[in-house]
């Protein structure tokens, strides 16, 4: 089918590709990139036949407001707005709302799967009205795996970007475990092959599983990690995940947890912990690291 | 090649099965299987050659210990004993002294897989001298699955249990991951079809993994897991790797996380909590639940 | 000086009562309590003369909303409302503004010391302008312990409820590792005598604090809590730091912690543990609680 | 009373200096100190009579451990040995009944209040034989606060360690809790006035305390902490907590928090967050930061 196809970034533009690959017919828009087919979302839609399909991949946030927003203007009834970035899920109903009443469609959809999906297929996790589902369908089946499934409708407008936000919750929780049993490992003075372990249990272990396939590929490159600083940044998801958590008052530590490592990995220096070093100065005379000394145990 | 299975239960026995299947022969004993081809360990060892080679696969603890110390009676100089069993690596480097001052070998080999392995094969680890290694490698050839893969050489004695040890951690770590995720689709009133969207996470997605598979098919046998309590064992692993990250100050929330949601599960009422309660009471005069009351909440 | 209360519960009832003993004259009012002394808010305004301040001690949410805005319409320019409630800091600023437009100043006030605030005095904290806090000076310095203290102005408007806030989750944190060291002390076989323990503590120790003498006077009367259900409701605050924190990429994991071991508390079974259930019998053939069982190591 | 005190450091030192203004008599040695009364363990036992009271204040570990068995050595039935390091409990009951066998009597102390006991007195809590307990019980009288209170004899051998370890741990989780509210009063550009906040609520606030008090006086030197690196070390009791808790299958995530948080204060990098770095680069193309470039958010 033809679809339009605004943001052609990383995902994005690997998305338009396996698209066409597919057979669909691809009109591409980015603000930046020389790929794009179109030099305006105007331009866009005047290229697109109603009822028009049009998919939304720009970083989430204002970016993507903003594209919702100026298709609200542009698309009509029976028109259908894809939205498959990483917007927080409380933010679909307002926008499906708004659209509604002009009788665009609106579905919300979580895409996992990285810069692999292009030759993997991706996870596409939907949320919205089944009618306007099955108006994307042959796009869903094109963009997830060949050999079936990582598709699901999991709900209502919302249910798409919530289930993807757990997704990535989960995510964090399994990322840190493997870190966890990384630095353990190399920490113990135990095990001469930490990257030999992590490849052997690629198979038949319990743990099998694609980031650990990925954990064994970085350490074929670099076994010890020795190139990369212990930094990570978090992207919204897992913060989210854990305020849905907190209002639904669900425990969800170990996601938490994952969180808050991110966070301490960003720290040149801990507020906190000055304030256990200034109290256990105060009561023990231990003591303490000035602010202009090297780390004592480095 | 030939050898002696000892312990022929839900691994041993499958792993027996395996090693049969691809052309050993096996001389299996168990306390109490009648499945056993020999009524001792004294016979076990008269069947064998040396040099022998003995596979204990035996619960961890007492079980293993007299296991290895009979056979330590029973074994002479250039036979091989293999623990397979969940023992604490602690305990590795005694039992291969006093092994190795009657000329017996010893490896320590985590075995991961579960039920599963006997058709898909198993995870090996292995902590021991690279002679004896090469000596038991048919064995690890057979049981690691068809496709390769599956086996580590990890390090000196203890290192196949370490490992081993850390593994499971991990899979604490994720399986309390993906249990956060269910728990707060499950509450959120958002998600219409849980058991489809895990399903769905099979393919594409970077969560995507054996346990998202196993977890999948729970879930297609009870979609809200309505007929199992929330109640967890733990079996030695979990703690062991806490306390080896601690010894080694290795910050270990998630695994420790997992930990803990499991000790909590298997209270009915929780200590720390009644002392939350009293202590809200006394300043806040907030209400508190009477044991003899149900939870308000339920 | 004069002042209107609204809301006389155990809060504002027993505040009314320390000001009044300071000399204040105070016109209470309430919607249920028969201890108002005007029937409305217009009543209580009519009672007031201008400049008027009056103190809003109501339960947070709606009813606050609700009359802080009814006042907005009854109050105008130089009178001052005093938000005492355990309102979230998000909402102030939008409060304040609109009472500004009409002249009517705002301030946003922590009340720390629950119901022993009569007669120990309160710890306030206040958020604002400074010259409205000018204005309520008298009502804090009688509010505070005679002894001195008690007092902050933290900040422009949201900052008396923030730090509240952030003083409720310390309070969480210290009150979960009262419970944790209970709860291991009563576990461990190894202690005879618990709570001489905590009332030894509360003399001459590093973890000598207001929550352990509160915590002993609880032993005292009931040595083991045996009368309680381990159950902990939570009340805004925590879930609000945790957020907080996780907007602000703070690590916070004893306070995040605490709360969540109150939401477990409030599950009559964990959908979470389920999962760690219903896989563990997956891979392992693992025995699993089928919930029509009584929990096994209960 | 007359007594021996080994070991004069600022626990000892100070302890021996407030048995003195008590009016006991201390015979003093340390191996180092010139505040020695004595020049070896065996003129110190010289110098009492029996039965005699030997009081070790030296560093837990080797240490305790070496004074312990030589005083076995020079004592004799009757004497007793109070053993008031930081010892780990598990090692106490093997100690008593070595010293048992030849009469001598063994206490196990944990002495809490750090640098201000000498000043405030000492919380004392003891383990051991009642009887045992009585013999010494004049200097526990003195070395707890005036005022009454900070004694505690809380069970067997090992008792007194064990609930010290527990109260260290408590206190862990305290500092870490004050520690976390800082930081995020620090970082959420709210607050005008941390100190100030801190030192308000030394008086009618529920997180009254002492740590509290020593908190605000820390900020009172130096208001945002700025000479202090954020860099904590932990000392054994917190470790041994987990440890205990994890070995009681006792939830402690709170303590467990901060124990991990001091465990990350002092990595100048983290190798479990290049993992984390490493797999979001895998599978995402996200960017790096390698090890030879600064901290891109500092």
């Amino acid at each position: 089918m033809r679809l339009g196809m605004i943001g052609l970034g990383k995902m994005g533009g690997n998305m338009a590709a396996r698209l066409r690959e597919k057979g669909h017919e691809v009109v591409g828009y980015d603000v930046t990139s020389d790929q794009r087919d179109v030099d305006s979302l105007a331009d866009l839609v005047a290229r697109l036949e109603a009822p028009r399909v049009v998919w939304v991949m720009v970083p989430a946030g204002d970016p993507t407001a903003r594209t919702v927003a100026e298709l609200g203007e542009l698309l009509g009834e029976g028109d259908l707005v894809v939205e498959g970035g990483n917007t927080h899920y409380v933010d679909d109903r307002t926008r499906a709302e708004t659209l509604a009443a002009k009788g665009i469609g609106y579905l919300d959809v979580g895409v996992s799967g990285g810069v692999w999906g292009r030759q993997n297929g991706y996870g596409i996790m939907v949320g919205g009205d089944a009618g306007q589902v099955e108006q994307a369908r042959p796009l869903f089946e094109s963009l997830t795996p060949d050999e079936g499934g990582g598709f699901v409708h999991s709900g209502a407008v919302g249910a798409g970007h919530f289930v993807k936000m757990v997704h990535n919750g989960i995510e964090y929780g399994m990322m840190q475990s493997f870190a966890e049993g990384f630095e353990l490992m190399a920490a113990s003075g135990i095990v001469d092959d930490v990257p030999g372990t992590f490849e052997s249990w690629r198979e038949g272990t319990v743990v099998r599983s694609w980031l650990l396939d990925l954990l064994s590929r970085a350490l074929e490159e670099d076994p010890e990690l020795a190139e990369l600083r212990g930094y990570a940044q978090d992207s919204g998801e897992g913060r989210w995940t854990v305020q849905a958590a907190v209002d639904h008052a669900v425990p969800a530590p170990a996601i938490t947890a994952a969180l808050f490592a991110r966070f301490a990995s960003r720290q040149d220096d801990s507020p906190a912990m000055k304030v256990v070093s200034a109290l256990r100065n105060q009561f023990g005379g231990h003591a303490v690291t000035r602010s202009d000394e090297d780390n004592p145990s480095a």
